[in-house]
């Protein structure tokens, strides 16, 4: 069932959030089968279990000696225990026999125990007297010194859950359990839409009046970040009907839409009644107005399945627009747990901020090193130029009810990627 | 000059990393142009100017009506000034004409102030009386909502340095500047050669005392999230002169080698021999054990102008190893500023941590939350399971100065990406 709440008002930020997570459709997104080689950062669309023990067999975590640990008991420097060489175990073969009482194995780190073995005394434990003899120094306890051959992982052991993103060492582990091919989510599609008569592509150079497409490029690269795939679909002029029949368009072909641009009130205007139109009766507009500095005129809706966002203008705003809204979405599309933890440093301002009240302020910092500590300087350019992010190492959240942050405050910035 | 301090003794963490840096020779990577559509997390190989001003016209950064400051003087709710429509500015247009005294002209976000103007008054401050006369209900300031034409970038300003890492805004940044084309320094190419009689691919099914390759995939992994590109040389048998030759054909076709597994004494001596015999007489191994757990028995040196590590087999320690080494050695191959965050939370460890003097230990920890509060739980395997790391969301460093850590002590957890 849709909600109204956000027509009426500007919503909150968490007000926002939950109108478009609550009106997103059930879906589990498609999936696709890969090689674990290109797995990395990829999200499971299946739930992995082992179909082996690992490492398969009792496994020498030294360089030593196999034994039968009630050999050494009592062993010790002045009055060593003696036992016989039977033999030296090679790396990745079968002993040959059963080690039986008073004897020892060699066997190097990774070696297979020899039956009958339930320890291994290290090799600078012992001391060799002769060809077959080693001397004993210190006892081992039963399984000293070995792995055992169900101990890394087990037989039908839940190794990783669906949703889970896979990181170099999951990669390892499914190497090492032989599963090479894996089931992962597509990543979603996310179509950029770039409205404005003033916006040339970067290519172009702008006559006097119009300037070059930043959003589109700079969305495209949160787009990638985010693991999901951009589809630029270029820049159109400020036309109800054009703008309206893209979306249309690109919400058959993508699973998310972002209309960029519209900093202007008309084009905004446009961007809403659009959304609005394609998402009747049980879609449409969700919120139009957000309580944040910058990204005020953020619009959120739903057309059909797909998640569309109308992105203001400026770039910073945008930015924030992106991390507070499409991000989140974008994990949520790509079938991704959400237990991840948020890349933040405490740092300490070296200036006052201001803020209004009602409103959630993300402000753009820079971070400097003084000593040991952490200095968040905070840049106060307009939401409109591209250099405010670009000089910004992170962001610092003002929530509503605090009227700015003061000078040697300790904060924390969440950090760009 | 080659400096022998590791060949002696084992050596601390800082010491390795040191004898690696010094020892590496100045070279500047080669570069490649890429369009800035595949420019995410490259590395710039140029300084970037702006060749032009950004936007390159005053514009304003609201709806409202382009005025004379000067004519708005003295204006209030109570007492409103009075001025004539002159026209309207279309957005991307150049405006017809020169504004004048008592004149005002509509302008949208993003539009272009005709030449006289010098501020913009906001829509909701004005009021429409007849079709070409408004009221001005405030004053503005000269410049006040205005961008002014290089306001974001000037001409000739340094925009971004070479050796930075391209982030999105960075993207939008030199789209905004028309520069789709830059300069990167290419990724460098890191060889991996596993090692042991025991190791089979993760495609063959392990005979009992084998084992599949885990390290070469984990290690691939890091490395490409590193931002290098991986080379699998193939599973070696412990043979001195098959390590050795594919160490020398390594060395000719990569830009740093990894030689992976060598867990037993016999391996890790070939990889050693076989290191400095090859980097003879300006190179060879520089350190061979590092005061560190997991991870002692790690090797770095360097063959004609390639840094070469030997990896513990343990995949916890080849992982630890990473961190430490190679990731930093990469960075510096791939020509990166070395101002980066280190990505970090701070928690509260829930369980004593032992630890022996004069060692750094690494010590695996999962995340959890208790309230606000992040706990850290540490994960005792031994190094050479797998799980260990899968389990883990981070590391704990325990400096070799302190015995141990204590439960109820705020610890900062370095995050796995």
């Amino acid at each position: 069932m849709k909600e109204l709440l956000g027509k009426q008002r500007a919503v909150s930020v968490e007000e926002a959030l939950m109108l478009i997570f609550n009106n997103l459709p059930a879906r589990i997104p498609p999936s696709e089968s890969i090689n674990i080689e290109e797995g990395l950062a990829r999200i499971l669309a299946e739930d992995i279990y082992s179909r082996e023990d690992l490492p398969g067999f009792d496994r020498s975590s030294v360089d030593g000696y196999a034994v039968i640990s009630s050999d050494t008991f009592g062993a010790s420097e002045t009055m060593p225990l003696y036992l016989e060489i039977a033999g030296e175990i090679k790396m990745g073969e079968i002993p040959l026999e059963r080690l039986t009482r008073g004897k020892a194995m060699k066997i190097p780190t990774g070696g297979m125990l020899p039956e009958g073995s339930d320890a291994v005394i290290m090799l600078e434990h012992t001391a060799q007297i002769e060809n077959n003899l080693i001397e004993i120094l210190r006892p081992v306890a039963p399984g000293e010194n070995v792995i055992k051959k169900d101990e890394d992982i087990k037989f039908g052991e839940l190794i990783l859950k669906k949703g889970h993103k896979l990181r170099p060492q999951d990669i390892g582990a499914l190497a090492g359990l032989g599963i090479t091919e894996i089931k992962v989510f597509k990543k979603p599609e996310v179509a950029i839409i770039s409205t404005g008569d003033e916006i040339v592509p970067p290519t172009k150079k702008p006559l006097p009046g119009q300037v070059r497409d930043i959003n589109s490029y700079n969305l495209s690269s949160l787009i990638i970040e985010a693991g999901a795939i951009p589809m630029r679909l270029g820049i159109l002029r400020d036309e109800y009907e054009l703008i309206k029949n893209t979306l249309k368009k690109a919400c058959e072909i993508a699973d998310m839409v972002l209309i960029s641009g519209g900093s202007s009130v008309g084009t905004r205007d446009y961007t809403a009644k659009a959304i609005e139109e394609l998402g009747r009766p049980d879609g449409g507009v969700l919120f139009h107005g957000v309580m944040m500095k910058p990204g005020k005129p953020t619009i959120g809706g739903i057309v059909g399945n797909v998640p569309v966002f109308g992105i203001p203008g400026h770039p910073a705003a945008a930015t924030i627009c992106f991390f507070n809204f499409v991000k989140p979405v974008i994990k949520r599309l790509s079938g991704q747990n959400f237990a991840e933890f948020p890349k933040t440093i405490k740092a300490v301002l070296n200036k006052n901020i201001p803020s209004s009240p009602q409103r959630t302020d993300f402000v753009r910092v820079k971070i400097k090193t003084e000593g040991n500590t952490f200095m968040a300087e905070p840049i106060f350019g307009k939401s409109g130029l591209i250099t405010t992010l670009v000089q910004a190492d992170g962001i610092v959240v003002i929530p509503p009810e605090r009227l700015g942050l003061e000078e040697g405050e300790t904060v924390e910035v969440i950090l760009f990627e």
